[in-house]
């Protein structure tokens, strides 16, 4: 059962407005944890730093993984039509049966990092409208689509990693990403799953018209959502409102869910402050989300692929934190001097 | 059975004279496979590169980790009675106990990576002598800890990730990096696991005098390891060639170990292709070393802490490599299109 419900547009900046904080109690006694560990204070760096970060939001001073769940949405684009993926649509679907049979990277990853994975197809047969020429989604699409999110997460999931497919969503992630955070067209698009120069050209033309066509009304979280998101992008949007509700520290996957994610703090800037961005994709737009929302990626391995491949690789790496957070001996514990 | 024996320092340049190399059927039979997975092409990014290196040493077109061996050798240093670390001398032999009782970081990783852990003191209460009046060890003591590395290797080890324990060891790293790529003691110093000013002052000093007394014959690997290194460093350097010799390829922790296994580059340019840097260390030498070995770190996570943590951490994202390599479904097999 969900906590939070999308029925209208003011529902999404209403539970913004109210987001709960993380746990200081918890953090503080991380921390303290932390030094007190048979090794140079600060010398697991990052590892010490998502540890810190995991107890804030479970509030726990040992955080736990007994239940990280990867949610993979798919959705289509009407914008597709104006050749800017290059694969055709369809490929969605059959990568959701892909996904299903167990052959795709997410697959082999959820397993190797001993993960639920749940994939989560959006009206796949019902694209999004074309949003160079109308709003991608109804308030009701878009709200529905957010409520799904928010409902794919199970309970007593501790962990949730957010993951999308969707071809043609490079484009509407760029377009997001704009009404985020103004810039140019140029800025925020790239190859994607590998377009050429004209490709490239065509992706700038789409995000400039939907720019000319939208601007003025995406001032909310919402309406940047919903003129040129698309369902999956609103799933994952959901699913971080929904997470953050319920104490669930999420890891974002790439350039797409990074996207989604950042419509939220156009309400409220401290909203993804439970939600790390888990790689840095080799999709150019994805660095400059990632500064502009101060994060630094956990990891840069040149990944681009999406269905939430970075955000499984980066759990291997919490996983890592928390080993060494609730398993290393203390100084004390272990009888070694400490330093001068 | 090791495959290189150490006897003297002939030997050590006879090894590096007719390293193997790498099989080039493997690496061409992964990259085609790799080319046929349900991704874009090359959207797995350095989870592919990692997937045909590891292909490529193994001879494989599949690569394995049945047997991951994580080795951890210990040593101590006479300069540590010039007051270069943080911590006392016997911290080393403290540290070991801990490995030995399960308390330690690399513990936890090891666990965590499904990896086994070997811990190899080597004459701890015989420390190295003050290299910078006299060479740390004799030929003798050299070809031991060569032989000692090259030994630890188990039968049947699929990867070997390469650590060290050894109070003072940043120190004669920094030495030894001087030694193979020159520049001045600065470039190579650092913090360690945390002295200040003076200490930073005292290791500068240290590592000049030992530039003026030993650089003449610092001319090769042998030497390099022998005047200015430690026996953990000498044994990270036998089993780096061993490992070379038996077909297994390595993860080389940080800035210790890399500076250790960089003397072998002074022989043969090529002694490092099978052996990766796992992640850059904050101490500010490793980068340096990685950068003048042409290698871009797998990991960026501000880990300082040695004891091959971040190899074992790299494990996991090779293990990642190896899952979506091995697991996933080509094109063909999922029915999914290819791109236009």
């Amino acid at each position: 059962m969900s906590k939070v419900a999308f029925s209208t547009a003011a529902d999404l900046s209403a539970a913004l407005a109210s987001l709960p904080e993380c746990s200081e109690d918890s953090l503080v006694l991380a921390k303290a944890r932390q030094d007190q560990l048979t090794k140079p204070q600060g010398s697991l760096g990052r590892l010490e730093e998502l540890a810190i970060w995991m107890a804030s939001w479970q509030g726990k001073e040992k955080p736990q993984l007994n239940k990280p769940v990867c949610l993979v949405f798919a959705g289509n684009h009407g914008v597709t039509a104006r050749g800017v993926s290059a694969y055709p649509a369809e490929v969605t679907h059959q990568m959701v049966l892909n996904f299903e049979a167990g052959g795709a990277a997410i697959n082999q990853l959820t397993k190797l990092a001993d993960a639920e994975l749940k994939v989560i197809p959006l009206d796949l047969d019902n694209p999004t409208k074309d949003f160079t020429s109308e709003p991608a989604m109804s308030e009701e699409e878009c709200c529905a689509a957010l409520q799904a999110g928010a409902d794919a997460i199970p309970q007593g999931t501790d962990l949730i990693m957010l993951g999308e497919m969707g071809i043609g969503n490079t484009t509407a992630a760029a377009a997001v990403s704009n009404a985020v955070f103004g810039g140019t067209a140029t800025d925020w698009i790239g190859p994607g799953t590998g377009v050429g120069e004209e490709g490239l050209s065509i992706k700038r033309d789409v995000v400039n018209e939907a720019i000319a066509l939208h601007k003025d009304r995406q001032t909310t979280a919402f309406e940047c959502l919903r003129t040129v998101g698309g369902r999956e992008l609103a799933a994952i949007a959901g699913a971080v409102v929904e997470a953050r509700v319920r104490g669930v520290p999420v890891l974002l996957d790439g350039f797409i869910a990074t996207a989604a994610a950042s419509a939220l703090v156009k309400d409220n800037p401290a909203a993804l402050d439970h939600a790390l961005i888990s790689h840095v994709s080799k999709e150019p737009g994805h660095k400059r989300l990632a500064d502009n929302l101060n994060q630094r990626p956990v990891l840069d391995l040149d990944m681009r692929l999406g269905e939430a491949s970075g955000a499984a690789v980066a759990l291997l790496i919490v996983r890592a934190a928390l080993a060494t957070h609730n398993g290393m001996a203390t100084f004390g514990e272990a009888g070694v001097s400490t330093a001068s």
